[in-house]
């Protein structure tokens, strides 16, 4: 078994000045191993409810995702999020937040789910992560959080830090984590926090990803059409995690490599709504656009320099 | 001769969160050139008043950069620009604008400086872009421009657009130039209106360079102490278009290392106040912070992805 995420399996309503739908798949756990499903085994913990059915049961069959770690509650809603995208779409406004089943939801890990190799810790409660990060000892452990853990959960998270390998969040978080403007700072004093790596997502303009003897700078994939960007960073953290899985390595290159898979399939996701697009994708535009973001930031051979400004 | 270029010599007073300074040395030909200087000869054409002496003069000389054609008006000042930054060092506030001597500003080109093969157009009104543009006939014209010119002077910066190869200004104003806020879509109009290669800067996110069938996307370099944004733009060009001019080259590789060494320039110069770091800075400091730009993008050979997701 190669991954397993916990996380959120939710509903979204979502408007954006492109169109809207109502009630469609959605959440962290299923963009995340959607994505990851590209490159590994996937074995999802989370919780539903009765509105879960055989529709959304589809999608991760036809990944393969192994869904046998998925709870659910009889006589309860799932998770739901409604949102809107305004013409910058780096801002999600949120509009209503329905826990329900979410609420009291606390991961069961099966023996098999223990075993495995990668973890990704979805954006929940930083106590929950650390429940589940004590039950495992994998090679990597990747979390995600955001602001409203940041803020009023922030001893928790601190504590889960200590134990997180590589925690990837966007931009603003880290400055809110760091307390600091400065983006070069602000990583810094999160790696003091635990993780040895810290990757920064920052929307359309890539990604940048930080160890204390190391970066790495990524651009995102130029799109002319974002229609949803809906679950981007949880689709680039399943294209990141996919591919470590894949290749098993844990060294600088393989991270970078992850990290252009991740925006190739985050480029992916946001061009429709839900995993619309996702369940569309194949291995072979998957590689034709890793080779497009291979060829958009080639610079040439690196015995220039010296020859013009020695 | 190389480079000529046409733009404002100006005095700045600054405010940014780590320090202020009172009429420092500053206009876009100013630090373009200073930028260009360290790789192509350059020639200058402005208009100062009184107040620009042998302090100012000096930078100029150190840089052995041509001011023949700057023009002196007795009894009148120097453009002056008064701003500041908040902590989000990419919005430059202007707090006051003081055009004296360059309200009436028309160029007067030498004909030395009509022989020019690179020409840079600073950002000035469309109209005087364009005298100066019919007056050349260089292997390469660049040009900037900015909101004001785009909106209240749009009939002119069309006509002047015509007659442009490379624009080179920041995001907000490619995406108000074509009305459009998709990046992609919105440099691909542009690109209708005349420039056969548009360079979008976006601050601390790097730039894109588009032409009809190509892209390129470079980061900025990541700094740790950024002091003073003010001329990082005009800086990018006068690196991009003084690397243009020491390669001699007009292929796709050499625009995009040139970029790089604009990024490189850019990257110094907001590290100080007014060009005071660019005074300092070396061709070694300039090669190595290139060979850093390319360690930090690469994420290694073209082989891979078919073997992960083929």
């Amino acid at each position: 078994m190669g991954i397993l995420v916990v996380g959120s399996v939710a509903f979204d309503s979502v408007k954006t000045p492109f169109g809207e739908r109502e009630h469609v798949l959605g959440g962290a756990a299923t963009y995340f191993s959607v994505a990851a499903s590209f490159f590994s085994d996937v074995h999802l913990v989370a919780v539903v409810g009765d509105d879960f059915g055989p529709d959304q049961e589809a999608v991760f069959k036809q990944r393969d995702i192994d869904i046998s770690g998925l709870e659910r509650i009889k006589g309860q809603q799932s998770f739901h999020w409604k949102g809107q995208y305004g013409f910058d779409l780096n801002v999600a406004e949120t509009i209503d937040t329905q826990l329900n089943v979410f609420a009291d939801f606390r991961p069961k890990l099966s023996d098999g789910a223990r075993q495995a190799p990668y973890v990704f810790l979805a954006n929940i409660q930083p106590q929950l992560q650390l429940e589940v990060r004590n039950q495992v000892s994998p090679r990597v452990v990747a979390a995600d959080t955001m602001n409203y853990w940041i803020k009023d959960y922030r001893k928790d998270l601190l504590e889960t830090l200590k134990s997180v390998d590589i925690l990837i969040i966007n931009e603003g978080e880290v400055r809110q984590l760091a307390d600091e403007a400065n983006l070069v700072r602000a990583s810094r004093r999160v790696l003091e926090m635990g993780p040895t790596r810290l990757i920064v997502k920052r929307g359309e303009y890539g990604a940048v990803m930080f160890t204390r003897d190391s970066l790495f700078a990524a651009p995102a994939y130029p799109l002319e059409d974002v229609f949803d960007p809906t679950g981007a960073g949880d689709t680039f953290a399943g294209g990141f995690m996919g591919y470590l899985s894949a290749t098993a390595r844990t060294d600088e290159e393989a991270m970078r490599r992850a990290i252009i898979y991740g925006s190739v399939m985050a480029s992916f996701n946001v061009e429709e709504f839900s995993c619309d697009r996702m369940l569309r994708l194949t291995h072979q535009e998957i590689a034709i656009r890793f080779k497009e973001l291979r060829a958009i930031t080639n610079f040439g051979e690196a015995d220039a320099p010296e020859r013009i400004v020695g």
